[in-house]
């Protein structure tokens, strides 16, 4: 089965403790289909400008990502410039150019309309809702957000929130949205809002899962080089929702603890290089070479 | 097997933001004894003064634990107070009046000194030496430290870690001690000096194991209701040698693991009550039916 996402491609500028990179390929739509597109095909909808680099689109070859629904505005692409400074944990945000994305209302192609997985990236709570309203049919829709939509757009969040089946957030903005320090009870407070699922995302501290009821906790996967963390999440999601689409439209909550697995390994290839570098190089081979290391690094033999 | 553990008795004063417990029972022993006992026969070595109330005895009561290690000296028990607030992660410490453990220079019975698996409990690390001294023929002996050590006596920490099997510590402290921000890359920098291998607790976030060139990850018990946290590390520390104990001499990784998830589990009952209420009160049954929860809660299912 197919995913959508619907979500931004950007240009980014990093710098880290160990380097720097200029004017390179980002976004979580971009993040996301690379990530989602090593286990099902990937509908991509954005948008960028008319400085967008030809050569950027070569991400995308080799991988099953239709690039139909990647619109070419008049004006700039959303540029993004971002720091990384000790255990790099969080991105200190240095510039951002919104550019074309600041104004963009989102059409699912006809073609993408009757897509059964679907990934609403971080973006307006308002623009989330209006995607999901085209995709009235799809079988699992989960949305990404973040602390600025919260603050600023609570009520339009909350209306999302009882159009999706699953949020996923990470454990600050689960924490704001919710008002409870517990990362639990947020997650199930997010499931009485409306979602069946909710996704906290802890980064080097690994996920939780609520879901029908039930809790799950997974180890993020023991990386000792990062390199660059930007697109972790977005990666993350991807397997996840990828995982989840091949496994077809029974998605248990045991299916899903089995889908955070696999977007633990693929988030864990995107870390280890700047921008997209690693995680576009990366096969179906490594993540399964990875997913058994983790699990040995992970698993707890019966008693 | 028995675990010998030497460390503090101490008299606490916690406040929480949702509640204070005023001159309860503490220290590092009592909660590592309290927590092993669950596995295995336990022999506790410390110091108390004489204003130590006879009924904070009561605690040991029907649990294989032998206090006849446990010297009372002329003066005042150690107290210790301190206040946690926010997620709760981390104690501040108001006030330390060492007291009688100030000079106290440990001295295992001769009827202990045949103890397999040994814990030397956070103290200066010439004391901890002088205690490994002590049993020479030991098993396993693991030692727990803090920042304090690592940035005042460094050089006696590095020749203690010489002398240990295994070295327990916490995240921000393996950071301080290895100069590495990477927590797997501390863990296997701490096996490189001595120790055959090193536990890092992350709290909430879990701990990580590196043993024989391996390395582990757990995540920690998902707990919804946090009360009072004071004993958490010592207690899963507990948990885990006594399990290790428990299993006889053979501790391989995998052994440890096991071990460390038993550590988890017997911490998480410690973190719901003030000081060691609701850990004096579980039982093995207790324990045996949250490490199902938590194996479920984690428990990746096979591909």
């Amino acid at each position: 089965m197919s995913v959508l996402v619907v979500g931004s491609v950007a240009i980014d500028t990093v710098e880290t403790p160990y380097g720097s990179a200029q004017a390179i390929l980002g976004g979580s739509a971009v993040y996301f289909s690379l990530a989602a597109s090593l286990f099902a095909p990937v509908r991509l909808v954005g948008v960028v400008g008319e400085d967008f680099p030809a050569e950027f689109r070569q991400v995308f070859r080799g991988r099953p990502i239709c690039t139909a629904g990647l619109v070419v505005a008049p004006g700039k692409t959303f540029r993004w410039q971002g720091r990384y400074e000790g255990q790099m944990n969080q991105a200190e945000t240095r510039r951002v150019q919104l550019n074309v994305f600041e104004n963009f209302r989102p059409e699912v192609p006809a073609a993408y309309r009757d897509t059964p997985f679907v990934f609403l990236a971080n973006g307006s709570p308002g623009t989330q809702l209006y995607v999901r309203r085209q995709v009235p049919g799809a079988r699992f829709v989960m949305a990404d957000t973040m602390d600025l939509w919260i603050e600023t757009q609570r009520e339009e969040l909350l209306a999302l929130m009882r159009n999706v089946d699953g949020l996923i957030l990470n454990d600050n903005e689960a924490r704001l949205l919710s008002s409870k320090d517990n990362v639990l009870k947020a997650a199930r407070w997010v499931c009485s809002q409306g979602p069946r699922c909710c996704v906290i995302k802890k980064a080097e501290h690994g996920a939780v899962l609520a879901m029908d009821g039930a809790v799950f906790v997974l180890p993020a996967y023991p990386t000792e080089e990062v390199v660059e963390p930007t697109g972790a999440g977005d990666s993350f999601a991807g397997g996840l929702m990828g995982y989840a689409a091949s496994c077809g439209d029974h998605l248990t909550p045991s299916a899903l603890q089995t889908a955070m697995a696999w977007g633990t390994v693929t988030a864990s290839f995107t870390i280890e290089g700047f921008g997209t570098s690693r995680l576009a190089a990366a096969t179906r081979a490594d993540l399964d070479a990875r997913l058994k290391a983790y699990l040995r690094m992970t698993h707890l033999p019966a008693r």
